[in-house]
């Protein structure tokens, strides 16, 4: 096993994304942040648990514009909120569908000092208020003082800077899920599911340090795969098969987020050449992601390498997007997207292109741009896609 | 390896669902349901992907009066929800944060036959709107012909009654997590942190057969542990200590959701009395649970128990829940819950108290109600704490 990253953070680390939150907030013109989400929970307090597993109940954190940000949380979470950095903590006795915790933040928003009359709430893309519409609704009765601006903004250009105690736990989960994917062609297994398949690799990403993988799909198929989102299905692999296993494992709540591809038997001239031109366009990716450039440069970069290569499409959406407490974060590579990089960014460089009718290559690797460039966190996919011995 | 039920359903499990649904809809004067969440979305259409991982792109089924249910998703689901008994299909190239969806979406709904002029989106408790605020807001104002009515109370009570095949789901990975946590205290080690004797019974149910283990806590101390909803930390588990393990652990999309309690070394009499006290308290919340019994007949029947036996207090909030495709669903054994138990709701009968400052005893087992009663889903833990051997 690899020497792990420390796990949880410097107080240091919570006041500094506290104060930059609240530098921006000053010029937005916002008394607070209201937050709702896991990933949002967390950033801002260190609280991390995988009780947010159930929807029963909703948790808050309030950004102030001055000092620590204040939990207003269901009873259960005192015993564990009270060992993060945050001091005030108000709690209610959840379930209690009457009233959940809605009179208790009103309260605690009220109390603020009124500068700007506005709170800042995630409304804009890849946001979502993790609490009961109905209950949204009258929390704003509750604050007539107060209008209701999007923070989402704010939020993503935060987040969107990976500070280098996030960068170590997210290389090191990726170096691990490196080790796991090198590995792999020894124990795959033609006549199995891909299922069974993934299982083991399941366990053994375990085994190296994991703590877990939310996320780890399959798609199989002769000379091609169809999905790369669905799967491991029961689908039993046959030599002439191409495996895609895409994973999104976790370390210390940091995700990795890339995939490998696996031809079962020698692979035919169609598929070397896919593999070729998509790993090409990774290449094209990786060397494009310099601060300065946009997510749209990228998109451009891998996208002129996959359609001089005969792709005939991509539904995916996008060629890659930001990484870190979530599997995807924004921005995301494509033609819309202006975003400029900037050091500190961990991104996907996810290149994919339909190369026959129903038949994918996706190639996707973790990266961290700095200064001069892209600092890969994922080790290099293989350069020939790696043959799993049928005979 | 027991033997697993078959993945997925039969087209016939979806029909009724939707039926059953479109009855109360009629009821209700509701022209459609929308919803946007994974749990909603898999009920109505059977689509199942661990791509909800990414929160980028919103997802949305419609069910109509009338008829099959319409999906309104990001391309790159298509070729899943193709497989699905969905026939009506309507996709855009997400993420694409100017309009992601909301014209489509607003389109499917305005072409629907509108005889009350009303959807229904689930807005109450043990619910939330999974897309921005502001495109919701947007999406609205694109439907002047339709108000919006809170659809959560009918979704819960759709989703409350499992039918045989779900039951037949969540009874597997209960009765595999039985086994596992059976098997437990042979591999238990005083000396090692609660995560690696977590690890290895994250790796043990793999190789049992679950898909997965979303939840996997520990909590322990000398004597008592103060959360059950923390954890696995490092924390070394030293000879004395009692260790709780509360697992959510899933096979083909249904939850289990029950914990088990070991004492390092021989138990001292506080502690296996508490352990008592709880049993029992178990043991009369599984007595109650019988058809036109309410969850606060339940929480009455368990709380009686722990009083008695000297309880100081419970943060928890509640002394059980609903079980199914989410590690918690409604309705919740608390005082002021009145839903009357009816035959096929599974539940968790999880009574737990405070029996000295800082020191808890929580028990959980799952259970469905039947006509006659309750049926035990997991296996029931032992009577007397199990001992892990220390010398």
């Amino acid at each position: 096993m690899i020497t792990a990253p420390p796990r949880g953070f410097e107080r240091a680390e919570f006041e500094h994304r506290t104060a930059n939150a609240q530098e921006r907030m000053a010029e937005l013109g916002f008394d607070a942040l209201l937050l709702s989400t896991e990933p949002e929970v967390r950033y801002f307090s260190g609280f991390h648990s995988q009780f947010w597993e159930s929807p029963t109940r909703p948790w808050f954190v309030i950004v102030p514009l001055d000092g620590i940000p204040i939990a207003v949380i269901p009873e259960i979470g005192q015993s564990g909120m009270v060992k993060t950095w945050i001091e005030d903590i108000r709690t209610w006795p959840a379930p209690r569908p009457k009233d959940d915790g809605i009179t208790l933040l009103a309260g605690a928003l009220n109390d603020l000092k009124r500068r700007f009359g506005q709170i800042g709430v995630p409304l804009g893309h890849e946001s979502h208020i993790r609490m009961p519409a109905a209950d949204f609704a009258r929390l704003r009765d509750m604050l007539p003082a107060f209008d209701i601006a999007d923070a989402a903004p704010l939020i993503h250009d935060l987040r969107n800077i990976k500070s280098e105690p996030e960068i170590a736990k997210i290389r090191h989960v990726c170096q691990l899920t490196s080790d796991a994917f090198e590995a792999l062609p020894a124990s795959l297994q033609a006549g199995q599911s891909e299922r069974q398949n993934c299982q083991r690799l399941r366990i053994d990403l375990l085994e190296r340090g994991a703590d877990n993988s939310p996320y780890l799909i399959a798609g199989s198929g002769p000379g091609g795969y169809d999905s790369i989102i669905m799967g491991p299905s029961d689908r039993i692999i046959e030599p002439g098969d191409v495996l895609i296993i895409d994973t999104g494992t976790v370390y210390d709540g940091y995700f990795c987020d890339f995939d490998r591809n696996y031809a079962f038997g020698a692979p035919d001239d169609d598929l070397k050449r896919a593999h070729d031109v998509v790993y090409r366009a990774t290449d094209a990716g990786i060397e494009a992601a310099r601060p300065g450039a946009t997510c749209a440069d990228l998109a451009a970069a891998m996208w002129r390498v996959l359609e001089d290569g005969g792709a005939l499409g991509n539904d995916v959406g996008r060629l890659g997007h930001g990484l870190g407490m979530q599997l995807t974060e924004g921005p995301s590579h494509t033609p819309d997207d202006h975003t400029a990089l900037q050091p500190g960014m961990v991104l996907t460089i996810e290149p994919g292109m339909e190369f026959a009718p129903g038949k994918n290559m996706v190639h996707e690797e973790n990266i961290v741009v700095r200064e001069d460039g892209a600092e890969l966190l994922s080790r290099r996919a293989p350069q020939d896609i790696p043959v799993v011995d049928c005979r």
